[in-house]
């Protein structure tokens, strides 16, 4: 499970909690303190858990910065978290600090829930689909972006994708990092989730069989399409060892992965659309099986466009 | 305050919660899990919390190890962080380990309380007495201990005790850090106790001004006594960069800091020492002031001896 589930006091209500911390994956250390927020609370909004009631910060401060670097970093890290964490209603009221060699950041996010509130991701059922609330590709387009700078690198793929596609592959990457699950969470009461997770450091594919594992019903899921982010399938095919295309590339703050049934997740792809603004996808189906989960032979490949009005 | 107090729900409860973690500075992993344990679960109980509901554990796996040493050293951590929490009731649910230069480990604690189920430390009023339940001096006889095997630190202070001392002194650095202050927090309780902050990276004197800070009434904190682990304060005297003896030596794990009546304190203090096996100090008192804190010139020195048969 993506939380800790503790019934508390009688078992009329439960803590349910997470906690996560990161090393960046963006230069940019505001939108790094958004992504790392958003991740720790995807955990949450997994179990349809809409309302987070506390955070806490972690944070490392490299030991290997010079004082000035730090005086800057540092509280940009920080006002990024506190204003991902303002946007989801709750406050950051503590944590810890220390000196590390690495950047670090996360935190925990807590709620208390009564039975109604919260999604245990075991209710599975054959017939139902899976949806996918953002695209896949973060860790690669993180990359790519990355290799603009190493020429060695960028020599291997620039008869592929122009400076342009790697930019906007970047960005999108980032607007969806920081994109809240929160109203993707909202949406499985409203729509009948059965059972979700988020997609992070396994892949999409690594994550779908920890939840198909879990479920209680003998079903298994059968992904026949993959939301990438525009232009990272083509650098996938060459760049093999990030296994995009078999679903271990690892993703941070991913999207929601969601089973539900099939005329429910029609209406909860339009309505998180019209909410976020942003599309989400059925990409596959629940089967009776022995919990595996898979993606076909040649799946159908959605490239996903950066918007340019993308929040970050 | 050491915990973060959220009102739940209509507020008739309140979330209590506290993340710490730590780098390692003792060479046994094991004994460092369970300090690592009994240092996050410390913030709840100087809080008067008893009962911790969750834990989550926090691990970074040193990326300098061997693969061998990892493999030996990992799961000592993990299972003296959890050894610990069994002692205090709690079961580690869940947590993250990544990679990191350095060994990392801490935790999670979290409560949910009512009212009367935990102490905010403001209540202090003139005519109260501090009392402490641990001596303080750890990482001076931690890093007293590294210098065994330097000699060039050796020699400055091997006139002044023996090996045998050092010795001694670690082992009862490590029995008290190691040592939960769950049976202090029972006993505020009992004893009335108005307000506590348990002692760790600031120092006594630092978290004694914290707390003199927070208090309702214009109080100020007088401390006269320092109960010091043996040998320690004649070391602190020539290895005055540690600042010990002024209150400013950075504790792991260390006791509680407590304002009570006077007539409860020492009933609390043999309390405690029937319950737990080891004393706790009256080190002060509590004055009309205006939030300050301070250590009288020339305050009393009692020497903590280790026990021989104290726990690890």
């Amino acid at each position: 499970m993506d939380c800790s589930v503790t019934p508390i006091r009688n078992g009329e209500m439960s803590l349910i909690h997470t906690t996560d911390f990161f090393y960046p994956l963006v230069d940019d250390p505001y939108i790094m303190g958004k992504i790392a927020c958003a991740n720790v609370l995807s955990d949450l909004y997994a179990m349809g858990v809409v309302d987070c009631h506390n955070m806490l910060m972690l944070l490392g401060v490299s030991s290997k910065m010079t004082e000035k670097e730090r005086d800057i970093i540092t509280p940009l890290l920080i006002k990024g978290f506190k204003d991902a964490a303002a946007e989801a209603d709750v406050k950051v009221t503590g944590g810890q600090t220390v000196f590390n060699p690495w950047t670090l950041i996360g935190g925990v996010a807590s709620s208390i829930c009564f039975p109604k509130e919260f999604i245990l991701p075991n209710g599975a059922v054959a017939g139902d689909v899976l949806v996918l609330t953002k695209p896949i590709g973060t860790q690669l387009a993180v990359n790519c972006y990355q290799w603009l700078d190493k020429p060695e690198r960028w020599s291997r793929i620039n008869s592929l994708v122009s400076d342009d596609d790697i930019h906007k592959a970047y960005l999108c990457a980032m607007s969806n990092m920081v994109r809240l699950n929160r109203n993707g969470a909202r949406l499985m009461h409203k729509y009948n989730a059965h059972a979700a997770t988020d997609v992070t450091g396994f892949g999409l594919l690594g994550h779908a069989t920890n939840l198909a594992q879990n479920q209680k019903n003998k079903v298994s899921f059968v992904i026949d399409t993959l939301p990438i982010i525009a232009k990272m399938a083509c650098i996938a095919k060459v760049c093999s060892s990030f296994k995009l295309l078999q679903g271990y590339s690892p993703e941070t703050s991913g999207g929601l992965l969601i089973c539900m049934p099939r005329a429910e997740a029609q209406e909860y792809c339009k309505d998180i659309e019209r909410r976020d603004g942003n599309q989400a996808w059925i990409i596959g189906t629940v089967k009776e099986g022995s919990g595996t989960a898979q993606i076909i032979e040649d799946p159908e490949i959605i490239e996903v466009p950066h918007k340019e009005n993308a929040k970050l």
